[in-house]
């Protein structure tokens, strides 16, 4: 089946509008009509291949909802009709013990939702800027969200489920403080999820001007970066830190924020590395760095039920599929609260 | 009371016999007639103001074990003639939630055996490297071994206490694989201790000269770690980490050696920043790199008494008090197995 997308013919090229097959849904397969699609700074790195082995074209995508379109006559979890998302996987081994837990992002044969090897045309996944996708039913998730704020989950399947992963993993909740380094499209989901999950927030951002909005987001306090005193002030004080920074920062000067035992875990990979942490700081409160990567299916649609329960959502800012090479150079900007979310149905013009 | 000691005057001068004096002890305080300190890096690095802030005469020593000689009115702890030990900590706050919690080495007001703030003469503490220490009654553990064992006691009240830490907070024990990084002083206690926890103990030493003693210890595997191929072997295949090197070193060598989950634990702080490890490491496999300091005083007691159970001492090379200098330089090029000692009876001489 062939289908508009919107994607790169190279790594230098813009993106564009394009044709890609869908295979037929197999067995096992769930057909999904994509209604809105996040736009991911991974989606940035992958087709400018800013990461090592993109493959083209290249269609980006990981942030999908829509609804089921057909069904593969061994499918049972999901049924025409039914609001469904995608998030950053589509496929893993299914039997290493990884994926025996549900954590099949850290299988070592998962494949992602796009630049994964897959036996599909052409070799690789193509993403979600598409109007259809097949997917395995595991990968596909049940979204009970009202209708009308389906653009506004979109992002809860990467930028969602990143932050509240690492949120349960290290149990924030009622009684623990908890910091979210950086406000943007992941920063602003911290927030939401660990105000939600009951703790004490208090949001870290380098820019005056957001301290507003990050109390708007849900942050009991807010901390300016920059400001010595302000950070002093919280020495000592947080149980736990989602730091969503990818850029090469000094996690010294987070790390000291931490209690004994604390942890800071880091949720995006830097270009080139941090500054090198001061052992020191680790040492002296037994604390801890540590990384978390998305969420395993079983967490991402617990994630999805918790947040409709609780009425979060993104803040999203809509855009055409034609208007996404323009959303890019915003985005590298932090021009956007928070998320742009493509509107597939501009795929067809 | 005027007792001997070794210590230096200045970070440029040799240690050497000095008179230091001991106050009288007050009703929580025991006083120990010392037998033997075990000689750690951190008494090299202090007595030669490697690290900021040492102050003169400097007494180095915190791997004390001896005999109760006096005891004051109010310890029910200990007696006179009791076997006992002193480790690296002579005070706290004792009312914070670290001292609550016999966390006392977090504590911010914990006093150093050596190096640290008192009221006492000279106005900073004086380690092990001395005939007689009074200690209050809290920072004294009791020794459960034989006698003739009491010279390989010492070290444990620093290089013991500061593995068993980590390995018990991070539940090395049957059923784990844990890595030791370093076969020297520290390292050669992580692989015996972790051995008799019940762990499966993999050893990584630069030295192929060091395979056979590492089995010896108690090593179940060796890997010399400029192997690649050895290291590539063990990728992916442990649960903890306790990395007791102190130079600088790459880091990622070891975390990828680390299962999904897994920790490495610091216990050594270089002096200058090990080069920046890799935050892919940590995000692909929600592994941590960690931070640990010795050990809380209940904690050191629990360790002493494992030790006495299953038979667990230091190796150790005994040494007399005007040895120390050359016993340093020999420690500087790793040529100790594992474990300088100091007869305290020497200090007389
Ligand atoms: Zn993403
Ligand atoms: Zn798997
Ligand atoms: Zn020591
Ligand atoms: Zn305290």
């Amino acid at each position: 089946m062939t289908v508009k997308a919107y994607g790169a013919y190279a790594s230098d090229k813009p993106l564009e509008a394009m044709d890609i097959t869908r295979r037929a849904p197999g067995p096992h397969d769930v057909q999904i009509d994509i209604a809105f699609c996040g736009v991911c700074h991974s989606d940035l790195h992958t087709v400018r291949s800013e990461w090592a082995g993109t493959l083209y074209p290249c269609v980006p995508g990981h942030e999908i909802v829509g609804r089921v379109s057909a069904v593969g006559d061994h499918v049972h979890k999901h049924r025409v009709g039914d609001l469904v998302g995608v998030g950053c996987m589509v496929d893993s081994c299914q039997h290493c013990a990884d994926c025996e837990e549900g954590l099949e992002q850290y299988c070592d044969g998962m494949v992602g939702t796009y630049n994964g090897a897959t036996p599909d045309a052409p070799g690789h996944t193509l993403g979600g800027y598409s109007e259809k996708i097949v997917v395995h039913e595991r990968f596909v998730l049940r979204v009970t969200h009202a209708e009308e704020q389906l653009a506004a989950v979109a992002p809860l399947l990467c930028a969602g489920i990143t932050t509240y992963s690492p949120l349960r993993h290290w149990n924030a909740g009622p009684g623990k403080t908890v910091g979210i380094v950086g406000i943007g499209g992941l920063g602003h989901m911290g927030i939401k999820l660990a105000r939600a999950m009951g703790a004490h927030v208090v949001a870290f951002t380098t820019s005056e001007s957001k301290r507003a909005d990050a109390h708007a987001l849900g942050a009991h306090e807010v901390v300016v970066s920059r400001n010595a005193e302000e950070m002093a002030a919280r020495a000592k004080s947080l149980d736990l830190i989602v730091n969503t920074v990818a850029a090469p920062h000094d996690l010294d000067a987070f790390l000291t924020l931490l209690k004994r035992d604390g942890t800071m875990v880091l949720v995006g990979a830097p270009e080139s590395p941090h500054p090198s942490p001061q052992v020191f700081n680790l040492i002296t409160k037994r604390r801890a760095i540590a990384g978390s990567m998305i969420g395993g299916i079983p967490e991402t649609q617990e994630m999805l039920d918790f947040c409709a329960q609780h009425g979060i959502v993104a803040d999203i800012e809509m855009i055409k599929a034609d208007e996404i090479n323009a959303a890019y150079e915003r985005m590298l900007k932090g021009d956007v609260k928070y998320r742009f979310v493509i509107d597939s149905a501009t795929l067809a013009a």
